[in-house]
């Protein structure tokens, strides 16, 4: 038997977006129900190196199908400086979860910005006003081009307004995007005032203020991924119908770990999980529903998901490269 | 950058065992000396495959090189039967720790037999009486032959006794090995009576007693890897000199797990951790020392430590595949 090698290409080729939307939907589901598996994410900290490694292997059983994986993935500040690599690279290793055999081995870097994305979508079409046509973006590194693309599969997004303090990079995202949206850079304020924001920063003093964002605005906040850091002040968290994806992993390291620790808010202040959402058992937006925060940390069943939608779809096309692995002969 | 895939011949062929018994005995200095990552195994128990996942993450800082990597592992019972697969199959991704771009991919089920024979040869070498000539193996599987292979390096093996319930293992291990060794079939008292003897069996009734060994055997108890299973009885294990591997993995699911719960061993009668002996901070064995016996899990650094030496002669030699794996420009 034989192992698929599936590069960052592959792995965008096979993405398609509005599958990734829904299985990773079905992983929030599965997560609620209580038919997924995931132990916590475990850290390697390097501190001569200023960096770590993170493991994240999950299970999940969407019903119609289920699925078995790990990625090792890791967080390096001074890669680009000193290596000329990215801050984050990632490997994924998807598993049949029938017998264990590595059916895929594939680039995590892309996965993750696919699967950050598509958790951003279900969020949105979740959280945001049904006809939503404007998508604020602030922070247009790596992670910024998969918002719009999934949360223009779940809302009729027309107008972007992009924010960075890299005029590189703002005008990559225009390049890059100009000719299916009408995009315009724009002040950190001009890009809150859309339907949809989604915040994609590392930033540890937040920047997003209540007096920017509209009465009904839905936030994805994408950016925390570390004790320590957050986007939006407290206050307008506050005034905010309150999504997370994990409540271990939010309290630790999402957009509200540093309100929680501070205590500024506690659990009554959380709306629901969205996997609560998804499968009915709370309600998304509604008439009353005002400002919407979608606190997303990244979960390993995402990870999982978006493997399972890019080795179905790479099988059926047959892309990628086959490679005799591991050893499969009984002995 | 390009990721080298190192299939289980590649594994096989640069993993030279007088390096990997260094290598993993400086992985346990590494690991007393406090210069070791090593989060805790982590599991996923899928019940409907009888079977489960494992992911064990490791980094080690052994003075003169460094290494860090994840081996993605299982145990499926009903692998050989339904699926013409072995019940475990492995992964290994081998990464920079300065940068964690992942440096190969290799085949963890050659990996795990290597690494598992090289810590009975650390321990053989601390334990074992100098001029043993002989060595009993129970249990013909796969894991045995690295036994054979590995403590023949640290002593001056003669003479093996081979017991297996199966007859057609026993013969193919007196196959593989009849050239260089004197090797015979025989019952377990048979191997048992050797002056080295290793125990690689998945049974959860101990069938090694104290009266078959003799008053200066040492034993490699490798096979428990779960609770409930044991070889050795729980006299055999009070009498002997009994160093581990690991005291939460020994007294979670090694030799020691059941005897341990039940209170019949405690934190006393361990001698030591192997580490403690490598670094030289208790003594192996001395002219007062009778019966000794290892008790080995499988530490996450014994395979990040023979990954290490496998790469570095893969690349040496020029062996593996290259694979473009990772998107490792900067955006």
């Amino acid at each position: 038997m034989q192992t698929l090698l599936l590069n960052h290409d592959a792995v965008e080729t096979n993405a398609k977006m509005p599958d990734v939307i829904g299985a990773v939907s079905d992983a929030f589901a599965a997560y609620e129900r209580g038919d997924a598996q995931m132990p916590a994410k475990s850290y390697i900290d390097l501190e001569r190196y200023n960096g770590d490694f993170r493991s994240m292997p999950a299970y999940l059983d969407a019903g119609e199908w289920d699925a078995a994986g790990i990625k090792w993935v890791n967080v390096h500040l001074d890669n680009v400086e000193q290596y000329d690599l990215p801050t984050v690279l990632g490997t994924m290793i998807y598993s049949d979860p029938k017998n264990a055999f590595p059916l895929a081995i594939m680039d995590g870097t892309a996965l993750t910005r696919l699967r950050t994305g598509a958790a951003a979508a279900v969020a949105t079409d979740a959280l945001a006003i049904e006809d939503a046509t404007s998508l604020g973006i602030i922070g247009a590194g790596v992670q910024s081009y998969t918002q719009l693309e999934a949360i223009a599969e779940v809302r009729p997004i027309e107008k972007v307004v992009v924010s960075d303090l890299d005029e590189e990079r703002v005008a990559r995202f225009i390049e890059r995007f100009s000719d299916a949206f009408e995009v315009h850079p724009g002040s950190v304020a001009d890009a809150a005032a859309c339907d949809v924001l989604s915040t994609v920063t590392p930033v540890e003093d937040p920047i997003v203020e209540r007096k920017m964002v509209s009465e009904h605005t839905h936030i994805n906040a994408m950016g925390a991924d570390a004790e320590g850091k957050h986007e939006l002040t407290d206050q307008l968290l506050l005034d905010s119908t309150l999504v997370i994806d994990d409540f271990e992993q939010t309290t630790h390291s999402g957009e509200i770990n540093v309100p929680w620790k501070e205590g500024v808010l506690t659990r009554e202040d959380i709306h629901a999980a969205l996997g609560e959402i998804v499968v009915g058992k709370t309600n998304g937006r509604t008439a009353e529903t005002g400002i919407s925060v979608f606190d997303s940390t990244g979960l390993a069943i995402q990870d999982v998901a978006t493997a399972h939608v890019v080795y179905e779809h790479a099988t059926e096309n047959n892309n990628g490269s086959p490679f005799d692995l591991v050893e499969s002969d009984v002995q």
